[in-house]
């Protein structure tokens, strides 16, 4: 079953590719053995950056289940997911991640999977794209705010 | 004028938190002096686990400036952006990023940034939520097939 739902990923991504959609990766969501949302790299096509397929399934699957959590759900990738896509299966709490190809692969088809790998585990000071704190004092009354709100909903 | 960026990325999240609208977090993006979008986060409201301040402020100004880029534009986020927004930081090859609280201090609010910072940095035989490869062979045509797009749009 495994190959089953990776195979329906990886076509995804050919098909993507074949067509200019978009980048060459799909992705695919399963529970309880059956595919729940599917999706193709749509980043330059619909001028979203953040459209990886990963993040675009996780997000029609819990439209799908309206629930902001995947427990008990596994991503099929046809490529190791990047960080930001890494972050979105933590934040989503998926069960298991299969992936194809490799985010090295990835780098050597031109895409910036590794440098990203790289410069996060860079301290701030020495990434690309300088990360710099402000009014951290100021900042911290939104904590402050959500510890007592009695109507919050955690995630 | 950093501060009054940042002044207003806080008050979007303060704002988010007393109406328990989705967790107390809030962006914009500037552009040549000016805001150009912003939001806060939705991730509870709209069942949306990569509905973060800042990747919905990514969106939004992608959507706006009808481009996948952002370049020379800086974003300003209430709180240290987790790596998903991070990702998509590089990915929309912002310029700078400016942010008020830290990581350490959202995962003291209850929210998961620091615990994903470190299981990144971990062996992926050694993360929490296993990532395992298979088929990779297979996958690899997917990347052949966008070596030879002469239609790609590269991002």
């Amino acid at each position: 079953m495994h190959n089953h739902f990776m195979a329906r990923a990886i076509e995804l991504a050919v098909t993507n590719a074949r067509l200019a959609r978009g980048g060459p990766f799909g992705a695919v969501i399963v529970k309880n053995g059956a595919i729940i949302a599917e999706a193709a790299n749509s980043v330059t096509s619909n001028n979203d950056p953040t459209a990886h397929a990963e993040m675009l399934a996780i997000r029609n699957a819990c439209q799908k289940l309206e629930q902001f959590e995947l427990r008990g759900c596994e991503l099929y990738a046809s490529s190791e997911p990047c960080p930001m896509c890494l972050g979105a299966i933590y934040w989503a709490r998926l069960e298991r991640t299969y992936f194809g190809s490799t985010a090295a692969e990835a780098s050597k088809a031109g895409f910036d999977d590794s440098l990203i790998y790289e410069e996060i585990s860079q301290l701030q000071s020495e990434r690309k794209i300088p990360m710099i704190q402000i009014m951290g004092e100021e900042a911290g009354e939104a904590f402050r705010v959500w510890e007592h709100q009695p109507n919050k909903v955690p995630y």
